[in-house]
Formats: C-alpha cells, structure tokens, sequence
C-alpha cells in the first residue's frame, strides 16, 4: 500500500473566483474523476455574497505522472492554477506559417503566462492562435496572441500547459441579457429584452466614445432593414461594419433601381432584368473607383455605404467565391481579410452580428469572450453553430434581420 | 391501319378563360401529350388585352376508351370542360360516415356539376370532401360538398368525374401580393409589400364589414406579439380567431403572472416556478367556469382573450393531446372543432395564419382558394407544407409571429 | 443587529445524492443567493469516486419568512429536502376537473410525500400534474399522480410544498447517449453512436421483454422510411406506436396506390389525382370498418399498420383538426387519447420520437424523466421545443425520419 | 386613329422549341401585356407530339420605340428572336476591369450572338459575366463569356440586346429526376429516387469517362459520411472536389484524433481538448507542405483527402475569412479560387452540392443550366437560395449530408 501511495502522482491546484455559481468547483472535480484521478479538498471557503469570492484547493492524486498532467492540463483549461508553477516553456517555430507541435492553442478568455516567476498577460485575446514571446523588447507586450500563418521561423511559441492560466469571464454585477446567457437557442423565447438592452448598450457605447461593431449579410437588404441600419449608422450607433460584397452591391442596387437582387423592395415584384441590377451597380462603381469616391461623387446618396462613408465607419468588407465583380474595396484575400478585421475589433465593446453565417462565425472567431455579442439569425442552426465553435458569450435572437434592425433602431428613437 | 383509327377514342373539350396568361392551355396539352393521348387545336381565340378572355377547342384522341377517359379526367381537373357534357352521375352513401367507392373528391376552386342538364354551383367549397345532391328540397343548396364524417347512409353522393367542372381562380384586376403568388417560400425575399397588402386589407374589411381570420400558435405571446394583437382586436380588425390551448393560456399567463411559457416577458429571464404558471391559469380559469366569465368577473383584463370578449370574436379553440387542462371552451373533440371551424370561416374576406403549422394547415384544408390568406412563419417549412397540400393561394412571410404582428398593427396606427 | 438576527428565518436543508457532478449543490446555493438569502454550510461530505455520493448540510437564513419560504420552495424543486419535515399538506378539489387553487403541480421526476411521518413514492410519474391522496384504501396506491381533467370533487389534493421531495435522476453507471445528454441541439453532431446506442436499446428490450415506445409522424412515408419501419415493427422491436391519421392513411394509402401524399414513392413524380389517394383509402377503410378487419381480410398486406396488426403492436391513434376523414380507430377527443397514451407508456424503457412536433412534444409530457428518450427531426427546433417544455432526458438527433429509420433497421440486421 | 397606327412601334419575333411544354409562349404573351404591349399572333404551329418542336409567329406593337424595345428585351430574354436581326453591337471595355455600361448580363443558358450576319455560340457557358468578342483570331473562339474581374481595357464588349439569342435547356427525351424539375423545395417529398438516379448517371459517368463534381461542406465530417465519401473517391465516382479549408482540416483531423470538430466520431463525446484538434491538424500539414506530401508519406492514410490524393481528383480549396491555419494548397483569394473553379468545372456531368451554402451558391453560379446539379442540405433554405440566384436546374434534397452519401455509396455497391 505504502509503495502504492508513493508511487502516486500528486499535485496541489488552487481554484478561486466565482467558483461555485459558476459552477467550475464541481466540474472540476468531475473532471477529475471522469479522467480517473482522486481528489481531496484540502481546503474549501465558500463566499456568502454574490461579490465575495470562493476558493478551494485541492490535492490530485494519479496512478501515473502521464495520467496526472493529462488531469491538471485539463483542469487548467477551466481556470484551475498549480501551486507554485513554473515558467511557461517554449520553443522556436520550425518555419514560416508553422508553429512548434507542442505549441498552446488559445482560447477567447483573459491569459496569463508565467515568465521569470511572474504572471504576465497576454495581449490580443482570441481562440484558436498560438502565444508568441516577445521578451527583450520593452516597447511590446511581452507575450501576444499570433495567428498561424503569421508566425516566422524562430519565433519563441509558448508550448506545454504549464506557466498558462486563463481567468473566466466573470458574472457581470448588474444582469442584463449577456449576464443570463441561456444556453439553449430558441425561437420560443421572448426577445423584446435582447433588443432593449441591445438598444441600451448601443446608447451607452456612443455617449462613451465605445465602438460598436455590426457583422451583416445582404438579406438585411433583401428583408427590408436598410432604411433602419442606415439611420442607425446615420446617428452614430455604428462604427465598424463587416459585411461582404453582396451587402454593399444590394445596398447601392437599392439606391440605382429600387431593387434587391431583381425583387422591388417595394412591393416585391420582380423587376425586368432585375437579375442584372447588382451586376450593373458593381461595374458602376468599378468604372468610378471606389465606394467613397461614388459617394462623394453624388452617384450614392442613400443607404448603408453612403452613411458608412459620411460618418466615417470602419467597413472590412470580405471577399468569397459567391461574389460577382467584386466591388473595388473588398479584400479578396481571407487572411487579409481576417487580419484587417482583427485591427478593427481592436476597442470594440459589442457585437452585432446579423444574417450571415460566414461572418458570424469568423467574427466570432475573433472576438475576445468579454466583448457582448448578439447573433440575429432567422435560422435557429447560426447561433447553435457558433456556440459550436466557441463563442459562448453570445446570445442570441432568432428573428428576420430586417425585423431586428427596425426594432432597435425604433429603440433609439427611429421615426420611420 | 384504318381499323385501327376507328378504334381510337376521341373527345372534344373546351378550355376558355385567362388560359394563356394562367398557363393553362399548355398545361392541359401537355398533360394530354403526358398521359399518352393526341390532340388537335380544332380552334383557338387569343385575348388581346389582360380583360380579354382567350379560348381552345382541342379534339383530344386516345387509342383505347380508357385512356381517353384518363386524360379527360386529368384535364378537367385543370377547368377543361367536355363538349355537351351529361348530367354528373351520383350513388347512395353505402353507410354513415362513408362515401361510395368512386366517389368525386373536391378542390377548394368554385366547382360545378350538372343537375337536368343545367350547371350547378356546388355550395360549401372546401378541398377534399365529396359533393351531396339534395334536388328535392328547393330551401336547401342543390349540391353541397360534405365531409366524410357527416355523410349519412342514403345520401346521394356525386360520383366519377363527368358533369363536373372547377372554375379557376381569376387574376384579381388590381394586382397585389396575392395576385402575384411567387411559388417559391424564401427567407430572402422582402416582406414589407406583403405587411402592408395585409395592413390595407384589414382596413378595407373592417371599413366594409367584411371579415379577418387570424390563426394563431403560442409563439405569438412567447416572442412579445400579445400586445399588437390584442390592439389589432380592440381595433376591430379581427373578427374569428382560431386558436388552441396554449395560445389562450399563456395569454392569460402573461395577465396573471407577467410570464409565457415561465420566461417574464419583460426581462426574457426564466421566473422561479415560472413551469406552474399556465397550469395554474388553466386551473383559476377552470375554477371561475369560462374565459368569457374570468373577463366579465375582472379577473382576466388585458390581453388577447379579454379584446376577444369584448369584441366579440369568433374564437374557436380546438384541443390537441400536448394540452394541460385544457381550458374551458376549447373543443376537445377534432372533428366538432372541424365543423366549428367550417361554420366560423364562412363569409372570410382574408385568412392570416400565424406561427401554428397545425393551424396553418387545418385552416388552409378548409379555405376556398378564393379567399386571399397570408402564411407566417419563422420557418421555412411551414409554408411549403400548406402548399403540399393543396393551399396554392397562400401568401407567404417567413418571419417572427411577434415582429410580423407589431409590423401590421403599426401600419394600421398603433402607437406602442 | 441582533434583533435584526432575530428576525431573521432560518431553516436546514439537506442535500445528497450525486450533487457535484449533477451541479446540484452549486446550483441550489446559487439560487439561495439569487432569491436574497444566506446561507451557511453547516457540513459537507464529497465523495471521493463516481460511485460515493456526496451529501451537504446548508443552513438558510432570509430577512422574512415569506422570502425564506419563496426560497425553499426554489430549492426544494431541486432535491433539496427540509430537515424533520411535517406532513404534505392537502386539500379537497373544489369541483370536478378543478384543482385547489395552491396543488403541488408535479415534474417528471420522481417524487415523493411525507404522509404520517413517513415517505411515500407518488405513483405515475409525469409532469405538469396534481397528487391525489388515497389514504384509505390500501389496494391502491397511497399517492398518484392525477391530471386536471380527471379530479372529482372532494379528492385529497396535496397543496404547498412542504413534506414533498423529488429525486434526482441520477448518471447512469454505464455511460451511453442518454448519460452524456449533450444540451445543444446541433445538426453538426456526430449522430452515428445516437443510432447504434437506439439499436442496442431496442436489442436489449427485445431480449428482456422490455417495450419500446414509437411516435412518428407521416413524414417517415414521405421521405421513405415506411419499409424499414415496417421491418422494425415484425421484427418484435417496436411495441407501442403513438401517430396520427396521416401516417397510417399513408402508410396504407402506399400500398393502395404506391403514394405519399401523392407523390410516387418509387419515382417522386406526381401521381393522377395522386390528392385524391388518401382520401379513397380513408374511405375504403371506413367502409371495412377498421385497420385490423382491412388487415385480416387481406385488403392490407403491406406496410407499418398491417405489420402493427401482425405483431399486436400497442397502437394509439390520435386525431387533430387537420385530419381527413378520419380513419376507423382515431380517437378525435384529445383527453380521451391523451388517455389512452397515458396508459399505454406504463412500462416503456425507451422513447422515439420521430419526425412530429405534436407527438413528440405531447409523448414528451407523458413521460418520466427515467426514460431515456430520443427525439429526431429534420428541423432542430423540434427538439429544442421539447426541452423548453421541460422533457430533458431526450437526446436530438437532427436527420430526416427516413434515413434516421433505415440506418436503426440496418443496425440491428436489415437486409434492404 | 391612322396617326396612332403609324406612331406604334412594331417588331415581328419568333419563338420556337418546346413552347408549349416549356410554357414559354404564353409566358412571353403575357410578358408583352405586362408591360403595356399588344400582340398579334401572326401564325402559330403545335407540335403533335413530344418530339416535335412548336413555332409562333408573333407581332409585337407598343406605343413608342422606347417601350417596345423594352419589351423585345424581356422576351428575348426568354429566348424569343427579332425576325432578320442585326449584329450584336460592341464597346471597348473602358479599363482594366471594368465593362461598358451597357455590357449585356449573360445567363446560365446556352447563348449565340449574330456576327457578321451568322448565329455564333458563345463559350464558356456561366450566369452574370459579360460577352468578349475576338473576331480576328482563328484560333481562339469569336465569343466568349467572361467574368469582369478579367476584362482588360479596349476588349471589344457585347453590348444591347440586339443580335444575341440564349435557346432554352429542353426537356430530357428519358424523364429522370432533373428532367421532372419539381420547383418546390419540401422536406416532405420523398428522396429515394433522387439518391436513385444521383447513383444512376454516376455509375454511367464513371462507365463513360465524364466527371462528377461535388462541392461539400464540414458537415459531411462532423455528421458521419466520411467513410461513405471516401470510398465513392476510392471508387472512382468523383473527379473534382470544391470545399473549403474546414472539410479538408476535420477529414485529416479524424484520422489523426478520432474527432471532428472535437467531438469523437465514434462515440459523440466530447474529446479532452478536441477543440485544439483541428488546429494541430492544420499545423501538423503545413509543417509537412503540403496534403499531398502528408499522404505520400503516410502521415495521412485514411478519408477523403488521403482518397482524393489517390484517385488525383482535382481538389479546389478555396479559403474563407473564418479559416485557421489555412491549410496548404488552400487558395486565399477568392477571385483566384473562382477562376480555378470555373477551370475545374469544364467537362463536368453531374454536379453534387452537399451541405455547405457557400459552395453549393458559388458552384451553381458557374455551371451551365445544361448541368444536371443536385443540391442537399438539412435546411431547406439552401436550395431555395440557389433557385433565388438562377439555378434552376437543381433538384433538391432535404437530408442530412451523411445519410445522403451512405445511402448513395449504398446504392452502388459500398458494404459498410
């Protein structure tokens, strides 16, 4: 028996924070269990307000040193930290657009890493990158999030699980309908409140100097939600659009025919050769230049691009297979695309991402977990998808596009 | 040879009308062509203008007098009538609730049959019923389509398909949404056409005393619409409201307890023991004996069923085996709710159906295709699925129940 | 301050069973916080493996005894049990199908009362109920579950929540689907393990004369599941059947005439007066009299409904306002069948639901929560709707009703 | 009234083909009504049969040359020609990318335009690009569509409607599922017959020498239709692949791990870190250089990839903005993924799109109509997206992407 105990791997971890109503006490232990350790509770306080915080440290044991760092790389994921740990490691990448095979995989949470026995924080938060060390240049952070294809050979990538902590978001203190987040997408539940705190929070971030980032795609053309996002935009609510190419040629399609892909948006009918009117409205601006100039020039004077320009909002429009033209402006590049994006969501302080899988999903990719974020989808499966993928801060509406931007904008005031 | 041209059946129809612009005449040539038949164009008038009435006579020929009576069968289902048609043919019901083997089943377009070689307007149109003689008493319809339930034994039921004619739906005059049924169900098509045809229709029923039917499900009150209907109905612009059980408890739910389904519509976050509250509604509702009596008693004095009282609506709740309770009032039994629903639909100038597949479809199997009727719903399918079965003359809005109701009531003056 | 103390309320609570990893225990002190109390953990005990459970002593305290009360109610709900509790409480029903106005409304777990001191397990398990007392007759059980519709005047009825508790569903020793209840519903699961964990369910209650309940809608004919289907009921897997008209008129009307709704079955294509088929083979039946009577004379040989009659397969058919007809063994009168399907899931050890809403939804609230229960629908807010409502046993499948069928069938030896 | 006779415009147009069948004739005299034109039917012959084709003879007037010309624009859009028509006009292109303003819009129909008073086909078949003339070299075709992304400045560009003629695609001699094109996208048809024809023409593509071209998404992964994919590639049955970098990353990431997406394919669980999985998966390949080299090696051996580097299918990656890594050999930019597509597509007999709307649009956009296409996916709005942007040849099928490939291997051969 003795021999046996000895034998066993042994770690202490320590879990602090919010740690029981958000529920990570217990699945920690679980986890523990489920990956075949023990535990003992060597320590337990349990805080007896909302604001107090808990804390719990726990003693792993494992029947084999494998067996306990599978357990601790495990538990560390969900914000458990080893006593006294050591230094993260790291090795340099083996070449361009390649990171070492060990290298730590990111998530969208708060990062910390150890270097030279303190905790450092690592800048750039976003899931799924790697972390570069940047350690004898004081003018940068020290540590930073880098994407794949951005690494170059010889970079020191932080590999292992050791020397890492991630802090879980916390429950904000006053709920709104990010601090409730539920869990489960669906069209049953009332979303009334998600477009009042959605309005609530669009008013604070412009009184504030706040961004708000809006992700759209073109059925808040098709739909009718123009009107409504170019006030929006108009009143300052919006200052970053992602969208692709269909939105901004649909858009401008609306102002030189009335029309959104061939469909009268006013009365639905199909117009005369109305297929060809956003291919006629791409070749227009291609022939001027550019969106601003066209709108500068007087050929644009309504609608979303127009007010993107006059109110000078930061719009990453992003190429994809699907696209005609495309229009001059939208980079057809996917990792420009992404890295154009990744500048601009630098600040911002919600996310609305409307009625496109594609940049829900590669806007959500790119957003730290504390930026609010609301998906609007018509279909129940976008939302799903991107809680999928990670993005679990979101919440989430399922409803027309159209519908959604004429109700917030009604919020703040709209008299259409 | 000669024999054999002898041998072939032959049969002239007539086809006259908006056949060209309805694309019927094609239709009916090659249906012929399809069921392995020959034709020829005995004589063929063309309107010149949209008024103007186009006619065909075609000389079909078959080689065997089954076949020609297939292809007469197939085309006058599509309004081709055969020249100097005999009286319809008719046999005794064979036992209560049962219609004869060969029996005519109806189509929900104005149908005819012919009665002592005068044609006849079959009254109660309504697919998929089949159609009772009753030519010895002059105070009742000569002809009436009946449901297969309520047939008696005896009753003389019209059965094969010669003296029977369907007259199709004309092109309205005044082209609206529901003159230009698009086919094609799609999220990606503008609305706001059709929410404003709905908005003017509703006026001009309500200025003319025509009547609305709404048909609703409970994700009306769920996703925030309680409000826009119960204005609508105040308003007078509702007139018969078919509706389950859910419907009209989480309505009154939401007067009692602030809550749908237990999620406070206010917040969208979930009440404690917010599961119990429609069970509780339902149980106070049976407690007081009616929902017209929790009106008048001042129990129930807001929402959809208090406007419903006061108004005077038509309401008729049809139970289904997801009910608690049920409430009082809701008919248990589907096929006395049928009857009810047939008895309520009379005299309907606009049918809209609201976030209920059941009662989307229920209703749509029991609307002539005369009268316009607007589908809406967040899903895809539940449109198709009214036009799988026969309702071609539904409009459709894929779209929230709550925003469309909101959308409507605002376009018909409502100041939330 | 002290009398402040003093005036505080205060009571013990005990939890046990597996309350770390089913969360309980974070959960319930949570929710004390959310509804405004305190609390003290007067003792705690966590079991060091899956199989010890772990058990917590928790002091509550609350500034008024109304608000303590609202809290034990809460976390009563949740498994906790007061300490000494007294006798449940009850009241006779003011009327028939009339409730007291404060009855315990029942979940689907199980759940017992404190009746002379001592617990008693409430027979019937299924939500959305009120519990009937039977004191006095000791052939029957003591406590049972009692739908609305059914309480007579003057029955015992338990009220409030005190001497009432409810029993965790506890993780299965042996992991499967059922114990990983994923929450997301999301058709970019895996669903291959869901399929085989379903066949070697349906292995094992064959093996142990255990029963597997079915609830299907017709989509399964008109997607092409009717022969695998069929293949399931004769090979002894299926032994009660919960659907509607639709599906057995066209499961029947597919041996008829070799359509669905009209449509080829073989080709797709539409079929002459294929509309009409239901409704002849409707009729036909009525004329026989049954299903079974058109089995036994030969007039149905193929299909599920010939094969349910072979294999004395449990059949509930329950009707809606949308049905045609209906059919000979449809029961129209929604309590009536409610009913009856209340009596036939007695003893079910595993539920599919497949491709209705209605009857997934409506088999859902029958159900205990011990029942494993796989819910399969091409549009994943079905399964979602089952959750909101309460039925969180069931797994989703997101696949259409034909392939999800053929792929069980094949599972378990069909030879297509 | 003789002045107004002579101020009318008139043009005499022909139509010929499938007229009626094609309901194209009444479609164009209705054309001419709707926008406010006359017709006289100067002479009309009907084919008597299937095989033969049908003409009319049509003069057109209107009330000014402006009108009339419109409406000749709209008919000849549907394949009407103006009698004795002129050259088609041309423009130099005014820049790099850029076409003259009244460039004419191609569609997916196959197009001649009349030079030099001769009828010429136009090559490269695809909707929305322009028509680029090069009469002075033999050996490249006279007329050929391109997209506008490739014109250079001073290509001689069709312009007008005049001189240009698109035939209508006919109906298949040997009706199959493309050849009963049912216009309405409905998860309640059944699909038997379209995994049955689908198998057919890929049996007889392979047996000929043609090619098979299928786009996919993740999804066919993540829901289990690996293995099924994999060996229809093994087989022979698929000489292009479209995807993007997702399918490519979870296919390779279930050989290395077991997971897609994270989650064990085997069992549906949730893998230890599975979310890293596919990041290093990527990582691992672009450590190797490239897919091809990562099979030729064996660190790749099983899936699709592995089979496509095999059987040398012609793979096009094309990234999107959500992409990590990318993978190697996945082309970033858009326009340069388009121009490979369109390569990749010529010689191509049978299109099938599964379960990525991306892809399925994208590819729909360049495929001829002559392509028989069938577009799969849960959500029945894909095949309605496609049909909305013009690809109306698709037959759709509403299932998930792994039944539909398993039951397809099924159907030829595969024993799983």
């Amino acid at each position: 028996m003795a021999a046996k105990v000895t034998a066993m791997a042994r770690e202490t971890i320590l879990l602090h924070g919010h740690i029981i109503d958000s529920l990570l006490l217990p699945k920690v232990l679980d986890l523990i269990l489920q990956f075949g350790g023990m535990f003992e509770l060597a320590d337990i306080r349990i805080g007896k307000t909302r604001q107090e915080t808990s804390s719990a440290r726990i003693i792993v044991t494992a029947d084999s040193p494998e067996k306990l760092s599978e357990i601790l790389a495990e538990v560390q994921a969900h914000g458990a930290t080893i006593e006294a740990p050591s230094d993260c490691a790291w090795q340099p990448a083996p070449a361009d657009g390649v990171l070492p095979a060990d290298f730590y995989a990111t998530t969208n949470l708060p990062t910390e890493v150890r270097l030279r026995s303190r905790w450092v924080a690592v800048s750039g938060i976003e899931m799924d990158l790697g972390i570069r060390l940047d350690l004898d240049n004081p003018d940068r952070p020290p540590a930073a999030m880098v994407p794949m294809a951005e690494v170059r050979k010889g970079d020191p990538i932080v590999v292992g699980r050791d020397g890492i902590r991630v802090i879980p978001v916390e429950r904000p203190a006053k709920l709104d309908v990010f601090g409730f987040m539920e869990s489960v997408v669906s069209p049953e539940r009332p979303h009334r409140h998600v477009i009042a705190d959605v309005a609530r929070r669009m008013q604070a971030l412009r009184d504030g100097a706040g961004k708000v980032l809006m992700a759209g795609g073109p059925a808040i053309i098709h739909g009718g939600g123009r009107d409504a996002l170019t006030w929006l935009i108009e009143s300052g609510f919006i200052h970053v659009l992602f969208c692709g190419n269909a939105l901004a040629a649909h858009d401008m399609e609306a102002h030189l025919y009335g029309t959104s892909l061939g469909f009268r948006l006013e009365s639905g009918s199909t117009a005369r050769h109305g297929h060809e009117h956003h291919l006629r409205t791409i070749n227009r601006i291609r022939t001027i230049g550019s969106i601003e100039e066209a709108v500068r020039s007087g050929v644009i004077t309504s609608g979303i691009m127009a007010a993107c320009v006059r109110q000078q909002v930061n719009v990453v429009m992003a190429g994809t297979i699907r696209d005609d033209g495309p229009l001059p402006g939208v980079i057809t590049d996917s990792i420009k695309a992404q890295a154009a994006m990744r500048a601009a969501v630098q600040g911002v302080g919600l996310a609305v991402l409307v009625a496109s899988t594609l940049h829900a999903v590669a806007t959500g990719n790119l957003l730290p977990a504390s930026v609010p974020t609301v998906c609007v989808d018509i279909n129940p499966a976008v939302p799903t998808k991107l809680a999928d993928r990670g993005s679990f801060q979101a919440a989430s509406v399922v409803m027309d596009a159209a519908s959604f931007l004429r109700e917030v904008a009604v919020e703040l005031g709209w008299k259409k």
